[in-house]
């Protein structure tokens, strides 16, 4: 859906990033199957968490999660399970929980930002602090449960689920989004260098965890999973940087980095994947 | 280790609940069991979040997970275990599980308390708000590292454990702790069924959980599982309600329904088991 591929990626982009991607070209091809990959997450999560009974718990979960800004690392799982051979909706669960662990992380920055300036990308929510602590706590065990849940009778799964689980968890934890978010509470507002490892833990972990769990329910190898948790790594901190408009003179140097992790699917349909570097690709249209 | 087996259980117990367990002995035996359990537990956790770069996210971790209250749901975990016939070894990732899990509800629960009355359970922390929600944030995906990294190379026992981490997601959720946080949030203090309600929520699914978990892990059948559980949820809501001190007047009814539930297992070694209906086996001797 437009609604969740035109997102928050590229805000109000500063002028030089659009110097900085000097090999953008209109892609609808590649426009058109991230819309698609999201359309189906979207739907996917609002199958996921129905609205039902105990509404005050249950309405304000539903809401967040479909409010809750968007980035291109859940399509990015959908992605990256194609690209290893393997069928998107494999990675349907593990796309819809990266989506609902980023949703938990930014329910609850958001209360530590209460005191703090509020950035552009914030949006604000009617629900009080305490139902907001409360979601995020809510969302976090739901989106462990929806990827557990989804291992087949067989069990035949099971192991790379719960590879799946340890990537989510070592993403969002301590060496990861909890640590982007411990620096960004330092108010370390006007130090592009600290910015830039912040847009790293954040974003970056993000995406590279969306991508390397698709990899993994695809079927991947050991070395294409790295190379695309590699990729993913990238390609979330292009985003990121664009995100906060800092660091843009290294895009470039990053985009290539990122692309040089793809060679090694050369063989492989690529070119939806590869779009994910220009990020100019899902700035909003409306 | 006695600190973590003479907990939080009964503090300052109303002299009706020791009239309520008429048919407590001293059982030192019992005693030394969850003692010893209770210390292979400790260790464990000690050993699990070792204090490391970052310093300022692993030493409150640390801190935190050491420095909650307890309760014997970790321990139930291990002994569950071992009733249906496994090892209590084979639970003791789950058993850990359980504590990080409950806090994480703790440490976020004393943010909701900040401007509420503060029973006299809580803990007061001498970390600030801020760390104290992504310290709640990081134990949380700890925890099913934790338990997902457990899986051997094998991954014989891969489907075993999904199914932990769906019991662990469920007693976290939105049916579980987080709906008793909910109704504890609306201060509901004065009313004794509302309570009981959140002892249920709170304590009743912890407990549920953790005996749940064991009997998955040592290898249960679905009955099993279903008593233990069950009888998790009743030993939960006794310890719950003599922590509130509320409701007494229905132990001895809900203690029957307890040991119905380990009938099933008459010819099993349950005495140990059987013995954390009696809670006053746990309070402080301090």
């Amino acid at each position: 859906m437009a609604a969740i591929l035109h997102c928050s990626i590229t805000p109000n982009l500063p002028s030089s990033v659009h110097s900085s991607l000097t090999t953008y070209k209109p892609m609808h091809k590649e426009q058109s199957y991230w819309a698609s990959i999201n359309s189906d997450i979207e739907t996917h999560l609002k199958m996921s968490i129905p609205i039902r009974s105990p509404l005050s718990v249950y309405e304000p979960m539903h809401h967040l999660t479909l409010s809750a800004p968007r980035s291109m690392a859940p399509a990015l799982c959908i992605a990256a399970c194609e690209v290893v051979g393997g069928h998107g909706h494999q990675a349907i669960d593990a796309a819809a929980a990266v989506h609902l662990m980023q949703t938990a992380a930014y329910t609850h920055e958001n209360l530590i930002l209460l005191d703090q300036q509020k950035p552009n990308l914030a949006a604000h929510h009617s629900y009080d602090t305490n139902i907001q602590l409360l979601m995020g706590d809510t969302i976090l065990p739901f989106a462990y449960e929806l990827l557990a849940s989804s291992d087949d009778s067989t069990g035949n799964n099971s192991h790379k689920i719960l590879r799946v689980i340890i990537e989510l968890s070592q993403a969002m934890g301590t060496q990861g989004m909890i640590d982007g978010q411990y620096k960004k509470m330092q108010r370390i507002g006007s130090d592009d260098r600290l910015i830039y490892q912040v847009c790293k833990k954040m974003e970056g972990e993000l995406y590279s965890c969306g991508a390397a769990c698709g990899a993994i329910l695809g079927g991947g190898s050991d070395n294409e999973i790295k190379k695309l948790r590699r990729y993913g790594l990238y390609v979330g901190l292009i985003h990121g940087m664009m995100l906060r408009g800092i660091g843009l003179g290294r895009v470039k140097e990053i985009k290539a980095l990122a692309l040089k992790e793809l060679h090694y699917f050369k063989n492989q349909n690529i070119e939806a994947i590869t779009s994910l570097v220009d990020a100019r690709l899902f700035r909003s249209s409306s």
